[in-house]
């Protein structure tokens, strides 16, 4: 059971309630904010809360029967949706929101080529990874602080935004003061450390559903995040390790959307680079995770996609990238949202 | 690889092509027809083909190098796509076709009231299980012989072409009368046997994926089919399963929309009722899956789902199957595609 | 809700139970026998139950309180193990049976020497398969009737009982009057008419696992078949479909063993073979179902695998099939089991 | 293609070999000692090798063609098993070595009490966990500093030597103090940064295997480690997701056991309590790991199971642990192995 109070009650007003919810026997759990509104958690089982009619003690707002384990991204705490600032860019208020950029940062010149591509192709946030969490420990790991210092000439230049993944709290720290976002990927999804010190910084963050995350394990990583009072969570799915490993790198769950829009108030968007792996399958994935209901796409996209150091399999061309932008704002304008 | 010989040649002209490869040292084997067009195919090294120059030998169409184990079904093979027609409705020229229909053939009155409705919604199929394979045999097994009558009934009112499932060859047999296309459902997709009986009649065959089936194997299942003669195959995508199940049922696995209609020339249709098992994800994903370019849906939908005998929680109401079919048309006239 | 009635009720007893049940408002549905007792299914909660006694009722030996889908083949309804007899070979009675042989019967030489080393290394009963499901249509698919009558053959001259698998009611029919057990194979684990087809004979069947059921499905098709009268069934465990797939062609989910044991009492064996898909690995996990308590094995094995036409790479040796026999040997003894 | 040079080259002959490495074209790259062997890493094609006959080379001891992406960690670079050794325990000697203790270090009187028991049943090594990775923020996430001394005391009493899991850097830092291996979940296998801190410390590593990760990743996260520097790593399976949900909480993939022994000289133990979830399965599949070639065995137990605050349900009583105990020795000693 969440009981939500009313915005702007005062801290000596939040220890009155919770002395009188402990004078009923509880043994009530402040959970932190939920956009400006306090939420303590009790145990207590529904029947037993009629005959208490907590909703009439004063400072309370709404007493949210609960389920799920996930408490502040759960629907029932907040009916509306929850819409994440980044530069420009909005995600869920309803728009299609575009984030595009190489897998990796790789040097000046190809991030500024990115980034211009990028905006012309009507994305609002470029991604570039600086700090890249490679299987093999010989591989390319990136560019590290140079790249950062690249990802805000590039925005600077071109107006867009930034988001970049961070690996630990090292790199957290760095990043901090070069992007607008910072994202946690996929293998670092239950790396609880990591979501706690996302959660203590004021930037937004792009949680990525891990591999073989259920959609229960994904929210509760974003109640990791907003347990620490960062509230500007967008969730991200890119493809889920299945059977099928032939032809396509992960497989894309494109269902999760109406269903995480259903279950969180929380914005979703959809990776179609990392979950197909394969360059020839992003355009028509990305006009279904549209269709699908999806708050906007991240996809990778290189000058010269051949030339890429990582993932260039994956990585729209311009030509294609041109193509994708058209097929977006088609599908957008076909279900009345602003691409 | 495979040779495809010129429309139109003669047994005779067969064989001496026959004797021809033979006399190169190869063991030809006639896979049929595809199209009109009979192909043979040889185990030969793609550099040891260049110094035989088989494409000047008269009837060969062309000589294709094929990696793939399926040949008939695959798009090398066959460029354009195969068209498959089941009454009025096409699969496979480019427009979206809609087969809908309840779970199970329950009653004349069930029947006829959800023909009228899906007729009504653009469905140019009606779907309805005589024969149902269920889980458990104590459960509702389905009305057979006299299923069949009504979807039969249901037709002449309505117009609308039939498909219904067929679990053996006795099954097939009844249904042969009675309907207009074969289902061959997720569970037999391996049962070769009913593959092959599929493939001797002059039926167009639904074939649905299995639940783990690679797309490999799928295609390896329509490549059975054809094998006996019968190319009239429209593969559906009805979800896998994988390790997500406390919210949907299935996974449905979108992205080998556009990936099955690279590999092969056959077409492809999406069944999102079976895919998420929840009545709220469908229409979401019907729209998906227009966008991801599959050229059907096949979906549930009962006169009072409430009431249904099976898969009532999957099964769109009137009023559900209302908005399916506007939001269908909405997202296949944005992509320039008739519904 | 399921009533155990005693052994020996006459036909009018059983009529006349039922009508009681039907007065105390239940639909009572005959599940069939269970070993010499019949069993009754009702719609009852338990807290219902306990003021009407059943237990009273003359010809009740219990009342069991069950929450499975599956009855006839839960343990609540017999608690102790069912032993399934073939030939020499019983299956359930604490022993390990080793059943061994090629995957194809592919010449009278061949099977032969197979079945003598199979009779010289412990084996019980002589596995071979005559009816092939392959994932190509133009792959082998077995020698049918003469494949049938080989292992009749071998089976005479080495006092080894015999299995095979059949794929559809015509090869059922024709297996019976040759070999000793038939085997359901994975892929057709929900092929029902095939499942109830052998619920109808009077043989013992082999059930394995496919390769993505849930232990929930695989007892169903079991119950499948026991409900159609045959009760002689051995569950086998072959490996299920996961995401690693580059080294080995399935996971052997080995812990369904003791959870089956607990679950049902049916006996159920392993088949190391088709679950790892590598020579190398059958030995130690052969050594491990012992362990964990099988009550056999299934293992491939070829006079000379590099010649086989089917499954060579997991054929064991001669020699590996010797070192095989030893190592069951000694674990089985060191759990005071008998092989 | 590796080149492992002979023990003891110094500094300078190390700089000279990798001089004429790149007078031959090549980019050599140094990966560090494997076991007092430095091993040099060439991209170079087998039969470009051959010429070169670089094994006549001054201070080669071998040249080995590798495939793999994993080189340290692989048994291409040393053939004989690595023996880690944890105070009184070794891991990869062929010896069962045991670790025992609770999921979670809760207090004094628990962790003694675990500990003894521990002892008494043959393990050789404690394990108790004070930060504790838990997938709700609001949930028990351990004693940490407190845990970490309790464990040392416990180990002074009882001369077991001591695992716990680390989470970050700042875990790390803590437990090198008073644990004698550190262990990384399954849930960090991939948290690339913390495998690196692990492979700059000299403490033995416990790498439990990722829940949806492939045996080449899962030695490729061997790899970072050894990259850095420290090459006493365990192995430990602790099974997968799959399908099955039902019944237990993950797949135990037994099979990697022989499968890693093969691909790898590290040491692999296998831990039927998580992988599981259930304590009834847990004795039959302790059994089974030591049949399959296991280097030992982790299980959680607990004094008083009921009472404990997180893992009860896997977690065995003292009486439990006793007959596993007695089941390892008896299956060890049967196959010729000192438990």
């Amino acid at each position: 059971m969440v009981v939500v109070l009313k915005q702007n009650v005062s801290p000596s007003e939040v220890a009155e309630i919770n002395r009188r919810l402990e004078g009923f026997g509880f043994s009530p759990r402040l959970l932190g904010k939920r956009r400006n509104n306090i939420v303590i958690d009790i145990d207590i089982e529904p029947d037993v809360l009629k005959g208490l009619d907590l909703q009439t003690l004063p400072w309370v707002e709404r007493v949210v029967p609960l389920n799920n384990p996930f408490k502040l991204a759960s629907r029932e705490v907040r009916g509306e949706n929850s819409v994440v600032r980044v530069g420009r860019a909005a995600f869920g208020d309803g728009s299609v929101t575009l984030i595009a950029g190489p897998c990796a940062v790789e040097s000046r010149k190809q991030l500024l080529e990115a980034a211009r591509l990028a905006a012309i192709g009507g994305a609002k946030v470029l991604r570039g990874g600086a700090f890249k969490p490679r299987t093999s420990p010989y591989s390319f790991q990136g560019l590290e602080l140079e790249g950062l210092k690249l990802l805000t000439e590039a925005a600077a230049e071109t107006g867009l935004a930034t988001v970049t993944e961070v690996v630990d709290e090292r790199s957290l720290e760095m990043a901090l003061d070069y992007v607008d976002m910072v994202q946690v990927g996929a293998r670092n999804m239950q790396n609880f450390q990591l979501l706690r010190a996302v959660g203590r910084v004021e930037k937004p963050v792009l949680l990525k559903r891990g591999m073989s995350a259920t959609v229960k394990e994904w929210l509760m990583a974003a109640e990791y995040i907003m347990s620490e009072g960062n509230e500007d969570i967008v969730l991200c799915e890119r493809g889920i390790r299945t059977f099928e490993q032939q032809y396509m790198r992960n497989t894309l769950d494109l269902s999760v959307v109406p269903l995480v829009k259903q279950l969180s108030h929380l914005p979703v968007i959809v990776d179609p680079s990392h979950a197909t792996g394969r360059r020839d399958l992003i355009i028509p994935m990305a006009r279904a995770a549209v269709a699908a209901g999806a708050d906007g796409l991240i996809v990778e996209m290189h000058p010269r996609p051949d030339e890429a150091l990582c993932d260039g399999k994956q990585s729209l061309s311009p030509d294609e990238f041109g193509q994708l932008s058209r097929d977006i704002e088609m599908v957008s304008r076909a279900l009345g949202r602003v691409f």
